[in-house]
């Protein structure tokens, strides 16, 4: 049965050069331990390289059929809920950032770049929820095909939250804590003056509710903790390898 | 750098050993030959087994670290449309077995699952072609992740299908070109009878438009050609190894 994962012929012939050097080493110095005959241990060590440098490549490609003791890393849901402005995704770009660089297979899924894509999702109590039900669907079929999901979603709906929860297997609610108080006083996107103008209906925190999750793995409030931090500090509630 | 795909130490350990088998019996063979002393050659073959199989298993530990040759089968994106009760999904099913058959990641997305999922999607034109497009959003994020998907959606708009297929890397548009008459013969769920007295809205084919795609890879008529033989078709426009 062949895996899903193919190992290349250069490769095989890599592993092979590479072991070549370190059988053909020992086998010559065994040879001459128990002849002491330098020149019968070289041609034994010659002959052996050009044999088993064949061999070994042969044998490498067989194995590459093989699926027995091929592991794909387990992976995990990082759901980022807060308010606007609190700082969701810049910790959840470093987590990425940090799960790319040690090699796993990752997804940022962001709720305004997706809302960037599908305009006509609104923001109704009911538009949100079909929005989180969505997203969080789609990161639970990236999970279960192996991939890590760095998903930060303002989710302001413990309901919500719980269905994202119930089709992921590895799941992190990262709570971004920051204040209201504090997220309006930074004001990056200058969301917060629009909505208390009124010019943005339906603004999580000013005139629609935002639902504090009980249950969050993580807990970060922004005014507390570096990125850096908070990166580490949700990096050591996932199931990584060392 | 470490690659995401661990191999265990348990096949590390049953490589060492089949090589084990192969190595010591050319390097046995080899000693003999040059010295015709059994003896000889036994005991460089055993001494040599037992060093180098710990030497065999340490040098497989160490490549697990190196990316080098490592593949990801290339995934694509098999979208089906076509009528009710065309016998997208019986086809779609096919396809999607052979590929796990086959070793390969895949996933299968369908319509109506999706829709039991979320039964806020409503079948007007802006929903249907809302769902149509974010089904191609998840289809074309587990394809960059290296998954195979088999998606069959009614998905009657050439807009929509046209949306899904720039979002994704290899789009492979099957369209089951089984006629109306056929499938309302067929009405396999009782579907068109109940649209036919106005039980159903929007219905594609009745009272909502299908538009045929003008440029499928595909075409599949199911009065002319076998499930076994459309999924036959199908593979071969996929980027499979043989």
């Amino acid at each position: 049965m062949t895996g899903p994962y193919r190992e290349s012929h250069a490769r095989a012939i890599g592993k092979a050069i590479s072991w070549r050097v370190l059988g053909t080493l020992a086998t010559t110095f065994l040879v001459w331990l128990f002849t002491r005959q330098v020149a019968l241990a070289a041609t034994v060590g010659a002959l052996e390289a050009i044999m088993k440098g064949v061999l070994y490549y042969a044998h490498e490609r067989g194995w590459n059929h093989v699926r027995f003791g091929r592991h794909e890393a387990e992976p995990a849901v990082v759901w980022f809920t807060g308010l606007s402005g609190s700082g969701k995704s810049t910790i959840a770009e470093e987590v990425f950032a940090q799960l790319k660089r040690r090699g796993y297979k990752a997804e940022r899924l962001d709720g305004d770049t997706i809302r960037s894509i599908f305009p006509q999702t609104g923001f109704t109590r009911d538009e949100r929820d079909a929005h989180i039900r969505r997203v969080g669907y789609l990161a639970s079929k990236l999970e279960q095909n192996g991939v890590f999901v760095v998903a930060s979603l303002v989710s302001p709906y413990q309901d919500s939250r719980d269905f994202v929860r119930s089709l992921c297997r590895n799941f992190i609610e990262v709570y971004i804590s920051t204040s209201l108080d504090e997220c309006e006083r930074r004001d990056v996107k200058g969301l917060y003056a629009r909505a208390r103008r009124g010019e943005i209906k339906n603004f999580t925190g000013i005139d629609d509710p935002y639902e504090s999750p009980t249950d969050a793995e993580v807990v970060i409030d922004t005014t507390q903790v570096s990125v850096d931090a908070a990166a580490v500090k949700i990096l050591s509630h996932m199931p990584l390898r060392s």
